[in-house]
């Protein structure tokens, strides 16, 4: 089999076998296959496309090409989260410990990222002492016995991909749906889960801008995860504007205690409740998604889930207390309201450069090496649909350094535009593809 | 300037500018650009095309990669021939002589192609001592006393080609009319002819199979030239059966001889003189393409241009004698005739076969190493249209190895077909792209 012949094939629109796919993957992994004939390939994918059979192919070939999480240890069934990444995206800070009260084992090894605020791990690290360093063996009882822990990334998931996304980046062959899609399940299915919840994020902080994108996707995906024996389900919502109100570490780490308080805001909770339902019968603690809704709220009222997430950040050696008092979470020295100065309802929030905001006051990585600023970040007042009149405060910033809270100020002005006219607000939950 | 931001548009099907493709071309010539990025792009082109500017735009920048001939030393205006190449194509050698006689400059740069048969080079070198190891001064000196002088590869022409053509070559990217005009026309225009008159093949022993490639590429060339200011014409000519009947270094020197002695085939004879009457007009030493092929005609018959074979070679260190007796020329030890098996009009020939069973006698190179067995090949007695009788002989084949013999018959025998309806001879010159 000769590289040159599937790129050949691929370019007259001629289907690629599994074997094909698995060679090409297998090639490109170990270097036999260099990047100039993989790029070439993958231009030829942007144009030709790839049928569900193919996708799925290339995604179990990528999973495949390095470790496979044994997640055998753990009792019961597993479920995994996964969300295509938005701005002020705090759901798994809720989401885990709401299912990890009601019995859903919550075993994520976590890399930390690139982008406006830190990661998941980021946030975490709001908790003095908490730590994603433990070993397996601890990851495995605490898991076994909490329901929930973090583990640093130790394992070599998906390689293929890596090298394979890097190389996309670089030749204008990222933005394919087929070549999307499996590079985000390839990674899932490497991580072992039974049933995964996918949170695909739609808007202008979204990485897919159109809902019919954001719809296209999400049905690959679950098409790649049925097809390779998972439970999978995708849930489309709005990333139209932030996610609820914080955006920034510590800010989002107290708006998910507000929130796991039942006081925080209602599009997360209900994201949450919507994730978490399908969690819950995909892994048999419901029998259907009504009384896994029922059961999910009240984690909430009974606070078993407040109390879950004091657990798990003690049993991974973090200090707890902010939880029942968030003032005592990493805060910022210069605090400024932006006051409006136009009235009307807000039209739109430009919301990947509402990250831009966080990113320049420092509470995300520019480069790998980037140090986060845990305090500061902004806190949203006004959202789609919402009356301003001029003087009302849209956000406070809370900064640690003037120059870039000068900068952020300058930077958050062409963020909000506003209407004359009666702005309805938008739709949450656009959909859900099962 | 970025690579990335040029893959990313052409992808998307916008035009590039004469800028973009200079940096593109400069880029990947010094190595900044590296090989994955242009080979998405080339599949980004194979896909999207090039329209007219941008494929003189890289013709031009590609030229402009290395060496540029300067011819400014050969008196009076040159002309160039250039062949996409076929089987049995001697024309060279026929043609060269013919113009030079009439006081054409013809000053040929050549190298050693891999192929069916040798390329020109290696057939001159049937006349022992002949070399193309001139220097410069020779080379001129020669080319402006008698008007014709080859030199080997001693410039770096169009560098950037070289390795664009490699890199497509192993990425499935070659067959894109734009591009391999490009790659043809930036080695002519580098070669620094005033005219370029070039000789478009089509049919089964050609690079183009079929008369709508052929005359698209030769449409694409003659724009190509033409924007660059050169007076360029192509003609497209048949090669669904080979150039005239024999196949092989010494054989196809002796056609070319017999040609030169108005003994040869008639189609070569009918090309060289549409070929020349073009090179005559555009350096200005004919008025009208009626007069230069009636002087054409002449050279023929004075054996003014058997003569200037004669001293070209003399010139270059070669023994002239069997340019006067042609069974001097290097010859081969087996001669064996194939005989027709069963009856009727030759419906086809497959024409690459017809080389391949050259090349396997040894009279091609397989590689860049290869040694070439001058003696070898094959002369066919029937061509498309021709009536054969069990028993007629189809050709005759040389060779001086058994093996090798053997396995030529086997591999002759499926380039035949016959019909038993009349086949009329299939027209020769398809057409003039001026």
């Amino acid at each position: 089999m000769r590289m040159y012949d599937l790129i050949m094939k691929k370019r007259n629109g001629i289907v690629l076998t599994q074997e094909e796919i698995n060679f090409m993957v297998e090639g490109f992994t170990n270097g036999s296959i260099p990047d100039y004939q993989m790029s070439a390939m993958m231009m030829a994918i942007y144009f030709r496309g790839m049928n569900e059979d193919e996708t799925l192919y290339l995604t179990m070939a990528m999973a495949h090409s390095g470790d496979i999480l044994d997640l055998s240890r753990i009792n019961g069934l597993k479920a995994d989260k996964h969300s295509t990444g938005g701005v002020g995206d705090k759901t798994s800070l809720v989401l885990g410990p709401m299912v990890a009260a009601l019995g859903v084992p919550v075993a994520k090894m976590s890399g930390r990222g690139l982008g406006h605020t830190g990661g998941t791990i980021d946030k975490l690290e709001s908790f003095e002492g908490f730590s994603v360093d433990i070993s397996t063996e601890d990851f495995i009882k605490n898991v076994n016995s909490i329901k929930m822990a973090i583990i640093g990334q130790t394992a070599d998931l998906a390689p293929a991909d890596k090298k394979l996304y890097a190389l996309r980046d670089v030749t204008a062959t990222v933005d394919n749906m087929s070549l999307i899609a499996s590079s985000i399940m390839s990674k899932k299915l490497a991580a072992g889960a039974d049933t995964i919840v996918l949170d695909v994020k739609t808007g202008s902080g979204a990485f897919m801008k159109t809902e019919e994108d954001s719809f296209a996707l999400a049905k690959e995906m679950v098409q790649i995860g049925k097809g390779a024996g998972r439970n999978t389900v995708a849930i489309v919502s709005d990333m139209d504007q932030p996610l609820g109100y914080a955006v920034g570490n510590a800010l989002e780490v107290k708006e998910a205690i507000d929130t796991l308080n039942g006081e925080g805001s209602k599009e997360l909770l209900e994201l949450c409740v919507t994730l978490g339902s399908y969690m819950l019968v995909g892994t048999k603690n419901a029998a259907t998604i009504e009384e896994a809704r029922e059961k999910l709220y009240q984690t909430i009222e009974d606070k078993s889930a407040l109390n879950k997430f004091a657990e798990f950040i003690r049993a991974q050696g973090g200090n707890d207390a902010p939880i029942f008092d968030t003032s005592l979470l990493p805060n910022a020295s210069l605090i400024e309201e932006i006051k409006a100065t136009t009235q009307g309802y807000v039209e739109h929030i430009i919301t990947d450069e509402i990250g831009i905001v966080s990113l320049i006051l420092g509470g995300g990585r520019e480069t790998k090496e980037s140090e986060i600023d845990l305090g500061v970040g902004l806190v949203l007042h006004k959202k789609v649909g919402d009356y301003v009149n001029i003087g009302d405060s849209l956000a406070t910033i809370y900064a640690n350094d003037k120059d870039k809270l000068q900068a952020a100020k300058e930077r958050f002005k062409k963020t909000y535009s506003f209407t004359n006219e009666k702005k309805e607000k938008p739709k949450f939950i656009k959909g859900i593809v099962e």
